[in-house]
């Protein structure tokens, strides 16, 4: 794909390589495959291509830094110190976003957003936001029971598939006695059991 | 049981005789299971029996009250604001025993607590918020798969009885696209989950 250099400076295949750079192979594999399925998702509800494939690309940069990063960051940036009560999985997204436009010079606030929210979604998610969220879930290299449902569901109604992998995802949490985040929970309040304030 | 009016301002039977006017006979019957399954789980941890019997003869004292009653209570107790924001699920136990205090004459913190914390429980529960929290799940007229290992985990063991009762409430209210109240989610995290801050 052809960037419009208008989210960032450089080409495609330049954030390719430095995101290739930051990761695993078998992470940066999971990135191209989020990156296929929020194009895909894109396309199927009129959403801005270019901005799906930088959002999926870049929304684990961050995952691999250490503790201390993401500590500093909080700090420097003056985040929420209530951050700090927190863990590279809810980090990744959050303040992952700053490194981001730190370090990339990518400074959307829309692809930013759909960082910080593709962990464990939001009350507010904009179209962008609900991509890169699913997309993250579904992408072709994801395999667990449930994931074809949600690659179904994601190809009819996007809304549905949030709904879909947050109920499930919750439901995984708590059968494995994992913390339950409290931006988890709204995103639940709101998407799968409808309560709209 | 013989009451020592240090609690209560009367007698078990006539506490009893008050609370069956409040509710339905469905109801009051599970209110004197509940008291039954208190009153053994206080003496099997070395509880004050007399309080377990009042608190679990009180904890639904409010449940049949109208969304007026407490949203009247909510602002005339200066309650929190954002408790207008939930529903009877959270009202009839943390605005209840305010009703409790004013109507029935009990004033002990412990016992309005135990009222308090008794429907999604809390990360801080005193032995007695413990007791009626488990009493209220295994008390005998209660029939749903499960209920009988955690009869069997409360005998050995309290606290791995707030912790299946916890867990399994909330897996039930994600099958069912329920809402989850944060209070919920901070009980399951700190019982379940484990995480301590």
């Amino acid at each position: 794909m052809k960037y419009s250099q208008k989210y960032y400076p450089g080409t495609r295949e330049e954030l390719v390589s430095k995101i290739k750079t930051a990761m695993s192979p078998r992470r940066f594999q999971h990135v191209l495959g989020v990156e296929q399925a929020a194009i895909q998702l894109a396309k199927d509800n009129q959403a801005d291509v270019e901005k799906a494939s930088i959002a999926a690309l870049v929304h684990d940069y961050a995952k691999e830094r250490s503790d201390s990063d993401f500590q500093a960051v909080i700090q420097t940036k003056h985040l929420d110190p209530d951050l700090l009560r927190w863990d590279n999985f809810i980090w990744h997204g959050v303040v992952g976003a700053e490194m981001i436009a730190t370090e990339l010079g990518i400074t959307d606030p829309e692809i930013l957003d759909a960082v910080r929210k593709h962990t464990v979604g939001a009350k507010d998610m904009t179209l962008l936001d609900r991509i890169i969220y699913v997309a993250d879930y579904i992408e072709p290299g994801r395999d667990f029971p449930g994931v074809q449902e949600a690659r179904l569901i994601a190809q009819k109604d996007l809304n549905e598939a949030v709904s879909y992998e947050t109920q499930h995802t919750l439901e995984h949490l708590l059968q494995m006695k994992k913390v339950i985040y409290p931006a988890a929970m709204e995103t639940y309040n709101y998407w799968v059991a409808g309560k709209l304030d």
